[in-house]
């Protein structure tokens, strides 16, 4: 069954996570989660990376704040898609994570998506993932529904 | 046979697109190319997006600049994985176009990657389609060791 | 009568609209207050904007955080002035949000009002209101001169 | 008749509201285009808004560059709605410009435009107007229309 | 006497002023506080400014927040030097005061100081009124012996 | 006689400064101009502004880009007004020299103008020389009318 | 004995400078703390710096926020290398600091850490005295042994 | 004998090295010029990292743009000390180039120098190599000198 691993450069960053983690598990995704940093544990970064295909994953979820070299280095050792999570640290307002993530140089794209935004990370591995898997693809339209109808909800209550 | 759509919200985005262009033709990847604005023909945006998936568009790649909408409202209207790609405009150095497509809300993602990175873009859409075309993956392997090689070979000539 | 919209991305922008609807209510202007989502209702939104006018709308005030869209897309479906509020967010302080409305591409323009400027929205509105009603126009006369005495009692209440 | 004014803060700036007057030429809005400046010309600025109402200016588009006070202090002296113009000067790539007129305290707005976005503060000129004017609303349709007849015939000629 | 005058462009301001205030006080400075907004009581700033030398000011500093218009305002009326205190508002972190303060067009400067600088503005009034006052030089020359010895006292405590 | 000096911290900051010494002469203001660099002749920058008081300087004009730690320096040595001119260098747009004059801790405030903002410096420099010297005020008075007159021309040339 | 100087623009620097001084004393590395302000007690850094390498200090720490001089002003007078520590301040979240210390001019380089990157600056050190200190060698690939089998502990417990 | 390395992302950011190799070569420092991508060639870096120290490299300056992670990457395998050179690129002015470089978590500093500042990187280098070779402190005496002498002599040269 298909896999995404979602991985963190501290175990700090977690919080950030937990809609990512919680929506994997909804839409009933296989998930790995991995707490490793590009800069504390390198050689298990290259190796986990290296390797993730051969172990069944189809998307890697990196998170990272500040100077956030995990999404890109993950990036370097494989060829599947690389989902990057900037982190929003205790200063630059998260500027510095996005930037880091975002401007890879050509050749290793990261797929980039908002300061803090987990589930957005999640949504996308599972769109990815639902490319070659029909059920999935009716959990996001229905997913798409349901945010659809809070909205047309909140609509009729905030009338005046 | 899987498609890619490229999208730009102006002719004028076409320079940093062909690289992207480039890169599907080089890979074989079946590409659709067309110019639509979010702003300027927002049906035809709409009705574009809501049935790229029925008419066997795997990603979308939108490019945009300054407040650039256009791959935020494609991803309204899709469950397909959504490639934003920042275009520098004369003002702003590209960090309008960036936040505008990155910092999207929950429940609708836009992989963004980096300005004017439009080889990023397409490398990315094809580490997608790789996920269930191992020719594609192998491809790609490929293109990663003509890059190591690339540099490699810069490495020799530049040695002092 | 004339009516003022104002439209909102999610029910959480509410507390930096509520001195928008305060206002309006004040000014005896008649107001539509939606909450509607360029991303997660788009249909909606293209709908509403679309027939905005026909259904006595004259002014459409949009708020929104992040990659702010909505005012953009009202703007696209419609050529009733549309009033952009950028609302700030937990990440950016709200440069994101002031980019992605402001900067919008030629032909289509939103008429952006300060970060979280919710008041200055509604007065705007009133504004282009009173160019047609010379009752708004005294009031809005009215207004400016109780906000000048304000300021010449705080001065006075201040001398040392 | 109903009539724009647009003020510009230095001559300089002419290029970049060339696209405004030519607009509202094209248009058949009277126009009447003015150089005063908020630093070297104080009394003659706040004469003009003071009067503006009264020598039948329905809006006034403000254009400055750099601490871009003019649209704020015509804002000032009249219940008029100002559409500021931020332009791009030597330095600051046009942010100082642009937080310099759209972060207007409360009471007193500038419905701000794209920097450098002459053609933009034109149109929300004449969509103001064209609310007791249905000539002009007409002509906006026909305007919308043509943009986007424009992108559809682009994106006809960029198929591949 | 030489009097320095302290205008503010909103009550709200009055924290960031009372350093200065408290400074001047010490120094025994002749000090006139004012509450005046250049966009709600914008004659009385111009009367002020444009009387200010007349009435004995021979410095004055203006504080003011967002588009920080105050300063510049009362630059224009007047040849005394102007001095200009940024003050942080709840968004944008001062940016939008500083630029709005110090990028002010050839012709007709505003002397900046630091965000929420209310002393250093005092400092540089009372540096001014120095020139021709001996008196104050002794004063400031003394103030800067005492910064400089609380410097030497905390290096001497924190010695490890 | 009075003397403004100005210094700055590289000769290729000349151009810069070039309207600054051109209106000091036009002024008749006698001026001494300087290179010195904080970070190469540290010792002569000290010196320099120790002793400036004694040799008859009354102001201090003082440019550099980048980490323009110039005027600061020449603050931390004298009670004399110190202008700071922020330099555009080739990279950050000036935003580095703005905030490294601009932001002083407290006790020592540098007096910034725009960056490259020469002229700016010179004037200031003389309204604070003005303060005791009445035929510099005239002047001054006389050069902000020939402004005013300047705008009145252009906005006459550019009626329609 | 090699030892690290640690100077602070000011006392309220020192929760910034704790970790560092920390790492050091566990580290065993001889260490200096210091309070001095380039601006305050501009001699007394002059001297401390110009005399820093005969006292037998090898590398020096600088720490200092908003226009942070102090690391660029002692590096004006050693050739002792210069470790700079930007500290956030109550505006511009770090990014003044940072500027203000990294862009240096050519010839007098400060080795930048992270904003608030106390503990950073101290590993700096450490590898730069590592480089004739084997013992030190051996204690700093101890700690990013330590560092990495932490996040190999995070990793194991986050497993899901 | 000590042996500094300089390492760059791409071959293009040669020029911006150019200064750095030729004041090592001026100081007769033994230089290694090696072309290695953190993202194209990660196993080289890797391998080139952990082997620094024992190949006799004391120093590594690593020069890269955009996402840079390449100082941080080498960081993380060597417990020797990293200079990192931020080189700017074609989009955000050498901002993001920066940031990815300087804030660097805890535990792997990158000793970061001014954007496209080749020479201070050398300087740098150079100033730790000095730490344990007296004839290269002398070196760097003179240099300073003769920059100081440069600085006297531009001094007199512009003297009016």
């Amino acid at each position: 069954m298909s896999k995404v691993a979602i991985v963190m450069g501290s175990k700090n960053d977690l919080p950030v996570l937990e809609p990512a983690i919680e929506f994997l598990k909804k839409f009933g995704v296989c998930t790995e989660v991995r707490v490793m940093s590009a800069h504390r544990v390198p050689y298990a970064v290259s190796e986990f990376a290296a390797n993730a295909a051969k172990n069944g994953i189809k998307v890697i979820i990196a998170a990272a704040g500040k100077a956030a070299h995990l999404a890109g280095v993950i990036a370097a050792h494989t060829v599947l898609p690389v989902i990057g999570l900037p982190v929003k640290s205790s200063t630059m307002d998260g500027l510095d994570s996005l930037l880091s993530m975002v401007q890879m140089p050509n050749g290793i794209p990261v797929a980039t998506v908002a300061i803090n935004g987990g589930q957005n990370a999640a949504i996308l591995a599972v769109q990815i993932l639902a490319l070659s898997d029909k059920a999935l693809t009716q959990k996001l339209e229905d997913f798409k529904k349901e945010m659809a109808d809070a909205v047309l909800t909140d609509d009729k209550s905030i009338c005046q």
